[in-house]
């Protein structure tokens, strides 16, 4: 039997025609890449993406399934572009300005996107790249008539403001299932080509709704947010509907993302809520040492995510700035957030030590995620924090195939994704990330994380920078080789490196050899690249393990 | 084209596994109905709800699609029962005790319920009342064998504690459609038979998610929780679903409901938030004001709803005792929240009085509600806090449909539900309830609040209660008749009752005249009953209007 109640679509459009009807004069501040400071609403906001939505249809041919793509920081405008876009029935690729041309050309012309939504400041970019990009049919520049480049290479170059200005601001938005495609965003594989995540409607809605609860950013209408996290970076971490969801005020930082740019916009907006990546908020707390007058009164609460926070960064804001630091874990194919270590319940009663070794961790999933750890067969592990095995996660949010139907395998047919990250979860529900799965040691049947003894090396004095990897053993299977990067000057030996390691871990862990290099290989994103350093030490034998 | 994420259907038993998983040891507080208080947790909850649904199926026959009904108080047991019956896709139809057994029967029998479920006190009334039953199978009496009846003349007596004994904690879900009905409820109409809101999985998990917000109930798992509002009504506002959503934890009040037994699981459970009708709080104000020694010290938070909570019962919570208040407003047909006098950002910068004025409202509708006022014709009025119209209303958790199609001129084509209620709407966005559809007073094409005349009314010194009345006008089609009670022993005249009116009003609205009479019809609920009024003064005619 069926229930008998209203058709309630989870559609994005929904989001914004609920902010702009009941938090209409509720401010939108952003930094424009003009130049200038922007002020809007949602009330305002919701009438011109209803006009972005009705002129890009009829000018753009605009519709259902129809996939565009942005490179835009976040403004209203890129706001704009959102809701009107999504709510036609089309899609928002949006496209992340850091990756490698040969990487944006990939994409775009996998995603087939049909137009290109790009800020003043990537108009060069583009007519570079336009001619890799045969089935764009032209490009949209955020900006207005007076800021309009004077001329263009740009293949049918549209004014953003002119385009607005033809739309229908009373247009209505068409029906259609909330399991529509709305948004396209693709992870930047370390192997292989990027893979596209295809949102719904209904999938960033939930994801909205759950990133507002309590236990994850608690957010309200009394809020000031601001993501500096990139709309291109999966949703803003939600915020792009979650604050909407809450009514919260939004401050968006447009493309000064540095310290004192930063700080600006928080004074100016009051904000209470920020989210970034802590490479963004250690710009921020350098400023502030910089400029010892300066303090952070409005701001209550930051989210912390994107990679592993340092614990000095979480403990200058809490204990310099009285703003409390919400650690928090995502991926791409999770919209982003799957866990987030806010105090729950249990926490509350602990002492601030035990509770700051939890805090550190990346968290607890929230209602509408679930998640596990298993080991190489799929069986489930304790929950004690000290047993890690491959993390898995399934939720209202969290993808179930890649774009086109590339990358299979991290599907599995019982429902749970697995993430390619090593974890464990403690008896508090914390999960901690110890290593990625494809780097993990496996020595005789159990598992040791490179980055546990890595962390630990970087303790060491003389220790510029370290790196655990795997190696073939004869015996054991894989054993861990450590390889180090001496600080300029420093005459660090493997003996000190070793006692140094004694007593930080059990002592199968110990590495069976330390080697020193000059160089450490890394990835564009600047992350050590593992692959190159395995390749690297492939001739490499363990001393006594022969030939 | 349709977005690739993970099928995650919204269904009541993901709340339960994700509490029983993610908040397993967070505590359930209960009163039992034998008397001693109960201690579980939702770890514990989960493995018994799953027992019972496997019992339930195996030895009442209970599966998709089957009706049941309970007759029982806020307990754990009560919640395990919702769960374990709603997650084999049956549906609970949840019996009010205090409905005329005349009523009981004819709902039971129009649910066509298979088994009621009963706590131990209600065993005589279904003894007097299972002749009139004759689809009823049997009854589950919520109790251990320990406590079962001696002898019982009920049809086929099961003990629940045996019952769930019976069952499979390690009991899988069926997989079906989030929109299967879950939920069943009869509302107690005025006029006419009850009629049956049908809840789907999806609209309870929902209206729990809307509940749960920073500008709704605001809970997290730090939270402690008393819904005292029984489970009967509408699903415990929500927070039959919303606490485990958030991971609070919950005391439940069980059979006593004075303000001492409140007192008492208040400060036994360290309860933070609760939620009950104002009568109830009265109670509790009460027995605060006889005991000077006892204060609140760990109730943050209270919900009042189920009708207008006087002013005197927010203050006496506000100033006397550091508890918010939220007065709330909602409909068995809304799941039942509609909307909450939650400090919205804008109100947060008004003088305290001020936002009073607005406190004292039914307040703003969170995402996934919507509400608008329309006149009679269906034009929509203006958010003035002036103009009143009939309040509609439509979201994700408001019925399409009563129960086997009944009723259905409330539910207009376009979508929106109309509450048969009045209303204002001001441009803070916080609704004003001004009277019910059927008693306001049309005069001239204006409409007139009778809730607001017999409010004046009732500041008057002598007046012991007032109602006010449109009767027939032969040329302002209908005008205000003010039917007043006198106070024991007072002697209050017409003239100083109107003169006690005037400058409260617009002119217009001063009733054409004022009568006196030794009682006021009232309904089983103890309102206002305006149709048996009206129907006594209907062949009144206004002073000059003839005959």
């Amino acid at each position: 039997m069926q229930g008998l109640m209203q058709d309630f679509p989870l559609v994005v459009h929904r989001v914004l025609e609920h902010a702009a009807r009941w938090h209409g004069q509720t401010p939108i501040l952003s930094r424009s890449v003009e130049g200038p400071l922007h002020r809007t609403n949602y009330a305002t906001l919701g009438r011109r993406a209803r006009a972005l939505a009705s002129a890009s249809e009829r000018r753009l041919g605009l519709g259902l399934g129809t996939v565009i793509a942005t490179m835009a920081w976040n403004t209203w405008r890129h706001l704009e572009v959102w809701y009107g876009v999504m709510g036609l029935g089309a899609i928002v690729h949006t496209l992340n300005p850091r990756l490698f041309e040969s990487q944006l050309s990939y994409i775009i012309n996998h995603a087939e996107d049909q137009w290109i939504f790009i800020d003043l400041s990537f108009v060069p970019l583009f007519e570079a790249l336009q001619d890799s990009l045969p089935r764009v049919k032209g490009f949209v520049i955020l900006t207005d008539e007076a800021h309009m480049p004077a001329s263009t290479r740009l293949r049918n170059p549209v004014c953003y403001e002119t385009l607005l200005a033809d739309g229908d601001e009373a247009h209505a938005w068409p029906e259609f299932d909330e399991n529509t495609a709305c948004g396209l965003c693709y992870t930047s594989g370390t192997t292989g080509n990027p893979k596209g995540v295809l949102y719904s409607h209904r999938s960033n809605v939930l994801h909205g709704l759950m990133c507002s609860l309590g236990d994850a950013m608690a957010l309200s209408s009394r809020d000031t947010v601001m993501p500096v996290v990139p709309m291109f970076h999966a949703n803003a971490w939600s915020i792009a509907f979650s604050a909407p969801i809450s009514g919260a005020a939004l401050v968006m930082p447009g493309p000064r993302l540095d310290g004192a740019s930063l700080y600006e916009m928080l004074e100016l907006g009051k904000v209470s809520f920020a989210a970034a990546v802590p490479t963004v908020w250690l710009m921020l707390l350098r400023h502030l040492e910089q400029n010892t007058s300066l303090s952070l009164p409005h701001l209550k609460r930051v989210v912390i995510g994107g990679s592993a926070c340092p614990e000095a960064i979480m403990r200058a804001f809490v204990e310099h700035h009285d703003t409390d630091v919400i650690h928090a874990w995502g991926m791409t194919e999770m919209s982003p957030i799957g866990s987030l270590a806010v105090m729950s319940r249990q926490a509350a009663e602990l002492p601030p030590e035990k509770w700051w070794s939890l805090k550190l961790k990346q968290g607890r999933p929230p209602f509408m995620i679930d998640m596990k750890i298993t080991d190489d067969d799929g069986n489930n592990l304790p929950h004690d924090g000290k047993t890690f095995g491959r993390l898995k996660v399934r939720g209202a949010a969290v993808a179930r195939s890649y774009f086109k139907g590339e990358g299979q395998s991290a599907f599995e047919g019982d429902g749970w994704f697995d993430t390619g990250d090593v974890a464990t979860i403690d008896d508090y529900g914390y999960m901690h990330i110890t290593d990625r799965a494809k780097d993990v040691i496996k020595s005789g049947g159990e598992w040791i994380s490179s980055i546990m003894i890595e962390n630990a090396a970087l303790g060491c004095e003389g220790v510029q920078e370290a790196a655990a990897i795997g190696l073939p053993h004869p015996k054991w299977d894989e054993r861990p080789l450590l390889v180090v990067v001496r600080k300029p000057g420093a005459e660090i030996t493997a003996d000190a490196v070793r006692q140094h390691l004694v007593g930080q871990m059990a002592k199968w862990w110990l590495p069976d050899d330390i080697v020193f290099v000059d160089e450490i290989p890394h990835t564009a994103t600047g992350k050590i690249s593992k692959l190159d350093l395995r390749q690297r030490f492939r001739d490499y034998r363990f001393p006594g393990t022969g030939s």
